[in-house]
């Protein structure tokens, strides 16, 4: 098999952990893990799902910032030019499927905001808020892997985060653009790795700043 | 063949020209289009430079605003965190690579703005340049299709432009990667397009502001 | 009386009102309007109050896009460095005094965001917003003009838009940092303008769109 | 003397020194600096000039990441408007007085930028350089007060840095709009200080992290 991207240089250097972690959370909102709606229920998403709740478990409890986010507008005024027929009839802000899983949300400590395009960070204040906490690593998780997850990735290398993004907490309808989209992002931007690699850094970086 | 996308709504509603158009060149600078570099003359991009000079050939012609850029930094310290050996020792103010490939470039015209991340728009002022000339439509092109231009395309969404990527515009490395970004990107938040539909609807749109 | 600024050409050219307007409502929320606040009722913001009411009954009638925005946060760990204890403790969510005066605020109509920082457009959609609806001219309205007004005309500024500040349509505590910060402003960014002019405006501009 | 602030809690809380530093140098460019330009060689200025350069000598020996900046744009067409005739003529690429003033600027050590508002902060990759630093507080040095200093004062805010003013490293065309502009942001955002104590502070924090 052929690889003209790695014979040209890409993805030989690692990116690697950090100083201090943040999570983003990516549109965990019903609209896609509840089966009830039209975008609902992927089976790559649902495990993502899965694995968040036990990635967040544990942040939660180190103290590691985490901010979380759903999609949606007071109407299709204020939308950008989705061409996805279920977006934009349903990501209003009162319908039923806008907000975030509550099995993934914690009020209490998520920061949580209402994002209007793709990635997390544009134009809300989560990279804000991981300015003051001194994160310099950002773990991301949520879906789609080749919406969202894709922009959010790309988001978090712009403001120059160490990026690592867990492929299994990261979902999409379909395998293959899953996959595609991790190989691109894995060759450029950000570590691909997965669930137990991540609790285990993130145990190692908990017992180092308790010393 | 399967597709659980278009079953859920993806693709169904085209994103259209609007009232003024703006061209962003991404990245054909010497260490994509000149085969002298360890990232230099594929395929793919040195077609989308021979379109992208046509293109541009006409929209300076009619005044469209047009804004261009290469990649570069002061030192590593400054950059993100890049998996790509060649970016790394490459992607540097004094390089000889960096430069606009000057068969693209008219700097009595274009707006140049030397980015530091993957989109065209990330921390630059080429969102506020469209700004005060009112661009309501973005057409996308240089490379790479599933790096650079991928992440333009998102941040053109999200900044609510309409947003047009004429496919032979658009060049990667390898072939596979640059459709299955088109496909990601046409499903959701651009119109996939190509050099002489974009012409032609510059004709229309200079005819009817000439008038 | 000396001015070095006028004799160095400050403040020699107008801004002028362009094709499109949009108006920006700041911090409107009952911590400035209700007396029974630390920071509540002061004249200049109830006259500012009182004024944009009557702007914004004209606005949404000629579907003018009008943003509005109140300050809030989760909990301190969310917040920047304010230095105002009463900030630090009452701009919460779940505080009776963070909603937007509903005198002033149209669900229906306007589109509301929780900025976090003084400017309305620092990382909330609104600039967005405003791109998709063309908008080239911003109306300053609200509170403080020593404050989150003075960062609001900046940042409009900024993004290159035409801006216009009506001085009776933004309040402050005292008089004295309200005139110092039209006078900065209108020195460099903005026209200062008055309640009767910018109606008068918007009065031509309707009838010109409307023909 | 009334201060009707001070009765509301303004300034009451102390922002401090974090725990790691960046400095930015803002529009130290021959334009202000030399006084045969029209806006150039005011006395608070020069003095500012010559603090900064102190500064700057030490926080370079110490690592502290340094960003400068000057304010050019390639014709009047990418120019926000501007009120300012000086500005709208000279603050070109091409004009002998866009240059920074040598003798405050380092190539080899400080990130340079050309920035297009006010504030050294919008849309320019400043803020991405001190999140891979991890910079937590942003001094801020440079001119003038009352324009470019308050912009780039509150963006640091807003991005959540500590930020510190040091009086006597910042400086302006005339002294009223300089005092104006120190009350208004210390206030609420910002630490005003000056030199003698930002290089005890510089001191200090190099001892702790040296040893």
């Amino acid at each position: 098999m052929t690889d003209d991207y790695a014979r040209r240089s890409y993805g030989e250097i690692e990116v690697g952990f950090g100083k201090k972690p943040g999570i983003v959370v990516v549109d965990f909102m019903l609209a896609f893990t509840d089966p009830a709606y039209p975008l609902g229920g992927a089976p790559l998403v649902m495990r993502a799902l899965e694995n968040t709740i036990k990635l967040l478990e544990v942040a939660r409890r180190y103290g590691v910032p985490v901010a979380t986010c759903n999609t949606a507008y007071m109407n299709e005024r204020e939308m950008p030019y989705w061409k996805i027929t279920a977006v934009r009839e349903t990501f209003r802000h009162d319908h039923p499927s806008a907000p975030i899983d509550p099995r993934v949300y914690d009020p209490d400590y998520d920061l949580a905001v209402v994002k209007k395009g793709p990635s997390i960070f544009f134009n809300t204040g989560v990279a804000d808020y991981f300015t003051k906490e001194r994160v310099d690593t950002v773990i991301v998780t949520g879906c789609n892997t080749s919406g969202c997850i894709r922009a959010t990735s790309l988001d978090s290398f712009s403001y120059r985060y160490r990026t690592i993004v867990p492929e299994d907490c990261v979902g999409d309808i379909e395998e293959q653009p899953h996959r595609d989209n991790l190989r691109d992002i894995g060759r450029r931007y950000v570590d691909v790795s997965n669930l137990d690699t991540v609790l285990a850094q993130l145990e190692t970086w908990h017992r180092q700043n308790a010393a």
